[in-house]
């Protein structure tokens, strides 16, 4: 395993061997020195075409409780800016000697072709619509850790399914380990070929509340009203917002999620989202633990996980 | 001891005591290896709602000589551009596994709220018009450092004190250890409180110089001209400028201080600024032991200074 | 040796000593675990008054593989912007501490001006059109490393030698090292002062092709056209762009080099780029190993390579 670059060539056993092992970042990133020596001399960069505070911030701290060096590639203030081209960038990185590349870019298929051009190991941190691989392992690992297990847990992923690589890679990892999914969206917010998808789909958040074991709910692009695709926010919550009714109808057993950032008031309301089924705060804290479980498992080659998680 | 917001709780027992335990640090910041590992395994964000590159990597130094791992939160690339609220940044942040966030905001009681929400340590970094009670700190060690005690010792804050957090921060804990305080300004720069609190008050530099140790000069923000609040620099800089002049009439023994950056030629000329008695590059060293202090003091739970001041 | 300004200086030995350390650090970069501790404890600061992603992390990533902390100041968002000066700058950061300093700044002098206001190390990063020493000493370890010598290795320097400080410290150091070296561009783009280099001078590519065992290109910087110094690309590429069919004529034993970023089409052909004999990425590998060489030398005082050069 050279890359992670999508959810379905890791099948069920793959995705259940890093669930796993995160159990042991976990246990790590519960210590008052959370830091293991896993990868100390190994170099990382994270290499984001798009802002994202939170997901770099997610596997560089990651890679530091391995021991790594963090290369942050900023695109902005870089040669890009001077026209060079993706692969003389990567080109580029690698020449540094680097182990692994995180890539963040919004055209889809970016990560897979820097994969192309490098012997380093590259794990896609978001492309374009397509896939965002450790968000739906984190995902997985969430529900895992307060069900147990997903098989016949039935999930609901509600809001913008068709720009959405958080929902496209969910959809695949859930599935993978034997969810019942039903995605919740307007018919102008769901991709065409979702019609060949495992999944369910419906038109309104009441027609799923009674009958779920997750509400997972997309963020809610705020520009996608200007380009028409709803109507407006106001109905958008109409429709498919959870708000502090809805929630109290879902009942405390169901696990509220979302990936963060939060348009509170939009698609979650104020009550959902600090309520105790909610696991949107355990899904940001997984998020570091399924990010070290996957540097490590990529880069920690022939070393045993009970060697390194000895404290430093 | 939680967090380091305001001067005032501390005491003089406490600015005391951090005092003391900056003298170990600045010697360690005098060896070759300026490292110590009190708080390796540790993390420590720097949550900067404004720029202020001089802090901020006056307590990453701070936190990196103590062996501790840094995050740097980039407000301007960051979720909050999206909107998220602040404390749903802090919770993200804080669910990553945090030892301490440094938090500086233009909202006076940001970094109050900010200690509310989350178990890690918080250290106040600026806040709006309120505190900087790591500048206060490092101003009260430099000044010790110079003449043994601040008792009796006479300190004129001269410039823009109504817009300035540093003068109240310093005029808290220059009080609580003993000196005497007068507060040089015009009446348009100074808070309408300023009769309740315990110093006196002059409106041009002349009147204080022949009976000061330590003349402190205010950073003038260029901007309170466009406000009408100062008539011309010119004329700020002839009532309340430390020139050349005034410079030689100060004499040799009293101190002359900053809290930068500069402006040369407004508030303080270039001979005040490079003089002998002139302790500006001094008040920024003793700024990173000054952090290291707080750091360990905060974070460093358990452990004897004599033990980690060690070599790493 | 306090700093690294200028190529000049360091004569043919000290240039040779240099690039025979190199050697140990290509091969501690071609370990799995690339990193040795020889700058433990020390601190380095990047402070780049132009932006420059690659020089920056191909510095950072060498100071971190020898043990140092590194601290990023970054000119935007920092004092600078407030109007502090460069000398307060500096002696701000010096004030925390500091081992060396790299700086790039796109006035010529700025580094020899930061290394009068400290004592600690500067290594010049690029100084406007002046000089960039390390780059030199790259690209004579590229060259050197292919042909075991430069003595007697016909060089030519092709494009906008004007305002390139690449051109200048190439030509003092394959000079020093006994190379030939033609300077091939338009009279336009060539210094006054050219007449006394001890270099040939041709104006057009071809003249060069047939005798030459380096064809070293520069950046075009597409803003010369609208300066009016460059008819046009195209013209420009006709007359000084090693295209397909002249990197062919050039033969498979020449050397192609180029310090990067490429604009691929106007000075370098995709063929060329991309051809067996381009040595471009082993410049920007050797970059980083040629930079712990001087980090080493200047900042690592006693220590013997050998002693340092064991795992970490």
């Amino acid at each position: 395993m050279k890359d992670l670059l999508d959810i379905a060539p890791l099948g069920r056993a793959g995705i259940e061997t890093l669930l796993d092992l995160t159990d042991h970042f976990v246990e790590v990133n519960a210590r008052t020195i959370r830091k293991v020596p896993a990868l100390r001399g190994r170099t990382i960069v994270s290499l984001f075409y798009e802002d994202s505070t939170r997901t770099r911030l997610s596997f560089e701290t990651a890679a530091k409780r391995l021991g790594a060096d963090v290369m942050t590639f900023s695109v902005s203030s870089s040669s890009v800016a001077k026209g060079e081209s993706l692969r003389d960038t990567v080109k580029t990185i690698d020449a540094f000697g680097v182990d692994a590349f995180v890539v963040r870019h919004s055209s889809a298929g970016a990560p897979h072709m820097v994969a192309r051009w490098t012997d380093a190991s590259v794990v896609n941190g978001g492309d374009g619509w397509h896939a965002h691989p450790t968000q739906a392992l984190l995902d997985a690992y969430t529900i895992r850790s307060r069900r147990g297990r997903l098989d016949g847990c039935r999930i609901a992923i509600v809001g913008d399914v068709l720009h959405s690589r958080v929902a496209r890679s969910n959809v695949e990892a859930f599935g993978l380990l034997g969810a019942e999914i039903t995605l919740v969206a307007p018919p102008t917010l769901l991709p065409p070929a979702v019609s060949t998808w495992p999944v369910r789909v419906a038109h309104h958040i009441d027609h799923v509340l009674d009958d779920i074991d997750v509400c997972y709910l997309l963020r809610m692009q705020l520009e996608r009203q200007a380009q028409g695709l709803v109507p407006s926010l106001r109905e958008y919550t109409s429709c498919f917002g959870l708000t502090a009714d809805r929630h109290r109808r879902l009942g405390p057993e169901a696990l509220v999620m979302h990936p963060g950032p939060l348009n509170r008031g939009v698609e979650i309301s104020q009550e959902a989202a600090d309520a105790p089924n909610s696991v949107i705060t355990q899904q940001v804290a997984h998020g570091v633990s399924v990010r070290m479980a996957v540097l490590f498992r990529l880069l920690g080659s022939g070393q045993q996980i009970e060697a390194v998680s000895e404290d430093l």
